[in-house]
């Protein structure tokens, strides 16, 4: 008879079971993973690092979706300006996702060889080295905390009584539409040019 | 005998129920709310308006923390900066908070409030209005993208193989202690100087 051509189980389908239940609930426990795949939760445990193994797997899975040849366009403003975009967009698929991966630490290799190619542009660029972790981590702020509000309703304000909030009001109706793009648009462009003249105040000469 | 001085039930306590339901695993439920509170379902929704009163509760749980007196700080950037500084620390004492509060319309009548503030604030310093809700949600991204960042392990990135990744290496050797707080300076900073900038560029005369 041979083996069957699909394994039951791999860490493909643990992945993928997983972030299913992340994106429904919001969380995911190894039980659940093993009850939706049919298996005993000890047979998940043959063939992942722990629960953490599984997070890692998220983070890979959810950073496959962003461009990270982005990172290799210069100048390096326009580079890191693109892997925001990306990286945004991935992760606002997945908002849910974003608390878990936000507080446990990157051990994925192919998501730390992205953290390296980022941190490579910046010190191509000429940003003291000391510099390169906050630079890339206050972006990641810009980008996560937007990708969370593209996961919020249009319509986030409910005001009920006008007269309570009028000011509130005349700015809503002022905004317009695609509030989550506009804000991420700004956050990321004051982001960029404030980190263009840190640069030129200290006289850098870009290697690219 | 007369009726006992605490009532059983009120929206304080549920709503300090939620929260701890919310701190530990990321969501609540009515029924797990009734579960701890020793009372039927039912109970619980004769003192609140639905699951989403809840959540509206929660969200004026959350924000009550926040110094609302900032926004009458001037000029409107120290204003601002300070809001920013206290929102911050509200939210990052309830991250696993922020994805729901972030993704349910704004309802509660303090909240709206505190926008209303906000609001005024701009109008005041001579922010056309239709640019007032992208600032304010602009900030709001690198707020609370920081606040998640806030409760993420002081040592973020763990290198198996540094031969792998030698600049990240470097960089994280070289960015010392405190990452999200100077991460997030440098994301207001940014921030506030691009709305200065903006504000200078067309003109505007400040009310205040």
């Amino acid at each position: 008879m041979g083996r069957p051509r699909t394994p039951l189980l791999d860490r493909e389908r643990i992945t993928t079971t997983a972030l299913e239940l992340l994106d429904a609930q919001g969380e995911f426990s190894v039980p659940q993973i093993a009850r939706r795949l049919g298996v005993q939760t000890g047979s998940v445990y043959h063939h992942v690092d722990g629960r953490d193994g599984i997070v890692e797997l998220l983070r890979e899975r959810v950073a496959e979706a962003i461009d990270i040849a982005a990172l290799d366009v210069r100048p390096w403003d326009a580079g890191l300006a693109a892997w925001a975009r990306s990286y945004r967009a991935a992760f606002a698929a997945h908002p849910r996702a974003i608390p878990l991966l936000m507080t446990n630490p990157v051990r994925a290799p192919r998501v730390l060889e992205q953290y390296e190619r980022a941190v490579a542009l910046l010190l191509d660029a000429g940003f003291p080295t000391g510099d390169v972790m906050p630079v890339v981590v206050a972006l990641e702020n810009v980008v996560l905390g937007s990708a969370l509000d593209l996961a919020a309703p249009a319509a986030m304000w409910e005001i009920a009584d006008e007269a309570a909030t009028p000011r509130l009001a005349e700015a809503l109706d002022a905004a317009g539409e695609n509030r989550a793009d506009r804000a991420f648009d700004l956050a990321l462009e004051g982001f960029l040019s404030h980190a263009r003249r840190r640069l030129e105040a200290q006289g850098a000469r870009p290697v690219i």
